[in-house]
């Protein structure tokens, strides 16, 4: 599994925020491998409409309908045409109450709940709440190009032994700094079952041929 | 001057935030009335592609572009069709610094800042740092139907008393409890400029009238 | 073992702080219960100087030493005399990575620490932190004088279940709505090992006749 | 005015606040300098038994005695020595409604309000909730050792003329970089009252001589 991150990036906002998307479906239609995306809000409704491929939230807040002015709604971005959302991205982090709150809320609205984590001992802590997906991302390699699948493996070796010792089910993904096929291959090699993804493909100079290439290697 | 604002009702999330935005786009066309509407994030797309009135963001949040995963970009919400932004609702609180940050971003984005404070004191402040707009709400009035024009007309005059020491220009709208043309009526009298209203519209039987009778009433 | 959360109430503020820890310590000497007690930060460095049982912060935060002004360093709250601390209470909740990288500092530290969640499923999480302490307090019950041992009995089994599963030497308090001796009996038959208690003893009209009431009940 | 902001540093943290302090009441006896010291919440009370000069808390929280656990009681820190509190901080940046509604606590309490600023506008907006002062520190500077009053004399200037509008009354500090007696001289120069400084105090090798330079120049 792929999901593909545009954050607040300017190569994936708006129309550009289509054209990433339509990239990932074209190679999707052509391995059949498994891809996401998770655009920015505003963006999620045309993304959807667009393409036949997961779309993911970059956020959604622990609320009911109601007066949470400037809040996301779990069912705003549903009806918008999300399948899922990303929860606790470093980026973006929450009390462990609001996490396990959002993580119930999914549940409740049928939504895909895919929790990041920075580190082996929170992802034990995440994967006790049975989230669908766990990303482990350690924040200090994001951006930086260089894959935690080499700089950092005993990261992810530890996360999925902690993790599968609380839970059997849960998919767990790996992201910061991958960004080649063979990223994804050593990830896979390490025990999870993709990436999580974001400069490496949205900020390619060729996005197309490396999502072709993550998608190659995540079915080797 | 009339926002409406959605917050996150369900009626007026997803496509109901269209159909709303459509009673408000006849009234503007009926009455020529300045009327604005605040739909959730992933609502502006489609609510800005339905109808030709001013569509407002709820809230941006103080960033680049970037690697700010849930967060939200102006230029996000400006490509999707927003013409401008609410900040620091009450339901949003945002520091200081954020404000002022927020209230700069917004210019140079040519996007109109809608800044909201809960009292005097604090619409003096944000008198000084010169949005468009500024919208007076004490919180304890939102959502009750106790309209602040009638309840504290002295939150309002003091209001208008202190930010018109500092600030000339800027647009000064009421909120809370708001729901009645007359309220509107009351709200100029006391030398604000317009209205921001939420529940008094979104959840009144017939929105189409009540939109309509506040814009009569704005006419006045 | 009991925790007294001093909370910000005026009746343990200041010179009452040392007055009601000193009522606690009484009767850890009359009964030879585990009493500790969790003042105000300014009070810290007063109550551990006036008594001689366990004294822990309300709080500290994810830092080292440095530049962080008006944040609460852990070695601050040790050198003025606590012993532990209470983190992540539902009055003060926290993002997960902090109470990960707080425990983490506490063990470093040679504090204890002692982790609220506020439900079993937040448990479950915390627990696998790896605290010295986890209390269980739904905050729906915090300062009702409904005690959850009798209200809600199966948020703490639930909790002792899923925390076990877990961790085998965590220490379980639960707490919200103590008021009584026979309030504890009921939290350690159902499988805790004492109790957290804040307004029950606080603000009662006699603390010393409940602190030995409370004393007593844990020893039965 | 000079008020020394001890942050979390080591070197002015338990025993060491008090000496820095009593370093920082040797001066204001021998030059009857204006001298304030900031030290960590824990160490307010030791530090104010020990000094005769006055002594602000890092920070207080926008509440009433309660069931607040982890938060800080303006009474708390009162009752405990403090006369005054540093607000805003950018280490520790509040919600424009907490500053006001802290400045206004500290006005009920009779406790000093420093509210610090980030930039000239918003030194404007904290101008109009009156505080008895207020400090500018460009936080880019902060701990650099490069002074704001040589790197950057515009925003003091533009602070000072921005502040004076509203407000003739606040005594305006400066901070961010500080280190050396001369850079006081050019603070005071360019309109200010006198400094916040920590790291060009707290660090010095030699404190008691760095803040001799420092009085000896505020009453040039």
């Amino acid at each position: 599994m792929i999901i593909i991150n545009f954050k607040t990036y300017s190569e994936a906002t708006g129309q550009r925020a289509v054209e990433l998307a339509r990239k990932a479906e074209k190679v999707k239609r052509e391995t059949d491998a498994s891809i996401g995306v998770a655009p920015q809000f505003a963006d999620i409704s045309s993304v959807a409409a667009a393409v036949d491929i997961p779309v993911f939230a970059q956020h959604v807040d622990p609320i009911k309908p109601g007066g949470f002015t400037g809040h996301v709604l779990a069912d705003s971005v549903k009806e918008a045409g999300a399948v899922g959302t990303l929860i606790n991205h470093s980026e973006r982090q929450l009390r462990l109450s609001d996490i396990e709150g959002i993580v119930r809320l999914t549940r409740e609205k049928k939504l895909l709940s895919c929790v990041c984590a920075n580190n082996p001992s929170i992802s034990a802590a995440v994967a006790s709440l049975e989230p669908d997906i766990l990303a482990i991302e350690p924040p200090e390699l994001i951006g930086t190009g260089i894959p935690v699948s080499k700089a950092k493996p005993e990261v992810i070796t530890d996360t999925v032994r902690l993790v599968r010792k609380a839970n059997s089910k849960v998919t767990i993904l790996c992201g910061a700094g991958i960004s080649h096929g063979e990223d994804v291959v050593a990830a896979l090699k390490l025990g999870t079952q993709g990436v999580l993804v974001a400069s490496g493909i949205v900020k390619a100079k060729d996005p197309y041929t490396i999502i072709r290439e993550f998608a190659d290697a995540s079915r080797t």
